[in-house]
């Protein structure tokens, strides 16, 4: 990971904005911009050279990790070190990340720092430059999403009526940690039957009934990247008002997928799995966004939905995954991962999308 | 649980503090309240009537498992719908949760009241209620730390030299799942050998030596409830050296319990688990708080560290847990969950904590 230029992209920016620096508070930016993995720290960029402070537990970690920043151990609290080091070195104005400081933080924070250090508000500073994926995130990304993919036949193998989700979710999950993911990117979703009609039905105990779709949405994180896939398989037989619905949502899919490319509106690729869908007579049951960016974070920036204006950029990896649920009768949703290209996209994710009947 | 009881407790606290309401937006503190266990609702107490906003996703849970609250389903955002109400109704003064919300969700909500309605910081008022568990809670907490406290024997059966760490929290995590665990509380430390030495070792690829401590710390959640444990166990002879470091430990953590009964200071708790561990010359070793509340959330008030005043209460649920990590050596935790008694304390925790020697 090139740190450094991660780093000087922020000092970069906070000289544009005329602050001193940008103290920065949210754990994903401070991995991306220091390389630290651990739980507590603070990152100052922007000052003459970048300083980290962290506590007596992660001493060790953050001298191994942490890139480029001069690094402290707080003898106290983390944020009290900072804060004698800010007053020291004569630092008049410092950005804050107001996405992520709580109200109380923020006004310890000044208090500390007795009316010396003015505070300014930014939003999405680190997030912007997350957007674009480098080619060793790439790499990394790849990796988590093919160890999640490789977990669908897992969780097949264990599909059968009379299975409870939480049965499958467990299976799916237990592989995930044997063949080396750190943990899972979000609660896997197990939901069966009419249970299925609920976007984020997680696993519970009930059980698999004869007839009818099952969601499966889990994502693994590895080297602190996330993956993230859903794919809908069916038990039992299936009336053609089912098969019509999976077939919406798999053509709704491609063509959102399809519809992806640099320069295109995060909207217009939502608008092209929900004309797929409306179209079909299911509009009104894709009750959700079609993507998000998916990285160090499980949803980051961009958003795909409904009137979003971001323009998508190469080296953004999203989510496509549109759905249809029906209250009482259930649902279907396909997701994959893909990376922006100049020209249109790149799937990540692979596994069939043709509907895996059990 | 009495929901009913919980609110005109908030609803008392806010006319005393001469507001006319109290914006719920930290997720525990909503599910404590009302009784919601999605992830997207705001709750207005205090007003003539306790106010419920969440969305389209939450419409049905929320008209389920709301008390006592008006249910009401955004049709845009969230805020919005909760800030049109809260104009509509006349209120001047809201306190939020500054522990809980963003700098930028509060200026984002300052602007959309225009001036209108006045928001007042507060902190801790319902993890003050929360602190002090009822008989409802206490016995979903029971459940949980027997169920986890179950997992013990699966991962006993799972160590040995040569397996990895993460080999021994998968199997673990399996049967929470299979035994119904809704999640694990926290990250499985499962730290081995040299690695026992780090007070967060999480489960890594590494394989577990021939001879030295293993670090099990591990919790699970049930019916929204945190379970929450540590035990160490042995592999390969022990030297005498590492023979006194557990019976000390196991000193330290038996007199910390013994400390413990309603009106003493949790920093006494503290300290009586400090004065063993400094005795037996392992006390610049022993490098954390004793405990910490356990409830709804993992990590909950009061904490059990040096110097802290606060006094316990009957009904409080605290971890007792001291350690000792000698760097390039290893460590010893121990960790039961304890309920507060008028003269003392229940452990909730059964499991031995004489050495196991595998």
């Amino acid at each position: 990971m090139n740190y450094i230029a991660r780093q000087k992209r922020m000092e970069a920016a906070v000289q544009d904005k005329g602050l001193d620096a940008l103290l920065v508070t949210h754990l994903p930016n401070l991995r991306y911009l220091s390389g630290f993995t651990g739980s507590a720290g603070l990152l100052v960029v922007g000052s003459k050279r970048p300083m980290f402070f962290t506590d007596g537990r992660y001493a060790e970690q953050a001298r191994d990790e942490v890139q480029r920043a001069r690094v402290v151990v707080a003898k106290h609290t983390v944020i009290d070190t900072a804060v004698e080091w800010l007053l020291d070195n004569d630092l008049r104005t410092m950005g804050i990340e107001s996405d992520h400081m709580t109200v109380a933080v923020r006004a310890q924070l000044a208090k500390k720092l007795r009316g010396k250090v003015r505070l300014s508000d930014t939003s999405g500073w680190v997030e912007r430059e997350r957007m674009i994926k480098d080619a060793d995130e790439l790499a990394l990304i790849r990796r988590a999403v093919n160890l999640g993919a490789g977990l669908l036949d897992v969780a097949i193998d264990t599909i059968r009526p009379g299975a409870t989700e939480v049965e499958v979710a467990a299976q799916l999950e237990y592989e995930a940690r044997k063949r080396g993911a750190e943990g899972m990117s979000f609660e896997t979703i197990v939901a069966a039957g009419e249970r299925s009609a609920l976007p984020h039905g997680r696993a519970t105990p009930t059980a698999i009934p004869e007839r009818g779709f099952v969601v499966l949405d889990f994502g693994v994180i590895l080297a602190g990247y996330c993956s993230d896939m859903t794919r809908t398989v069916r038990v039992g037989k299936m009336s053609e008002a089912d098969e019509k619905l999976y077939n919406s949502v798999r053509q709704a899919q491609q063509a959102a997928t399809e519809a992806v490319r640099a320069g295109i509106a995060t909207g217009d690729v939502d608008a092209a799995a929900r004309k797929v869908l409306t179209h079909a007579g299911f509009g009104k049951y894709f009750s959700h966004s079609t993507g998000h960016g998916v990285g160090l974070e499980i949803h980051e920036a961009p958003r795909l939905g409904r009137g979003q204006t971001e323009s998508l950029r190469p080296g953004m990896v999203v989510t496509i995954e549109p759905g249809a649920y029906i209250p009482g009768r259930g649902g279907v949703r396909i997701e994959d991962m893909v990376v922006v290209t100049p020209d249109g996209c790149e799937v990540l994710t692979p596994a069939t999308k043709e509907l895996i009947q059990l």
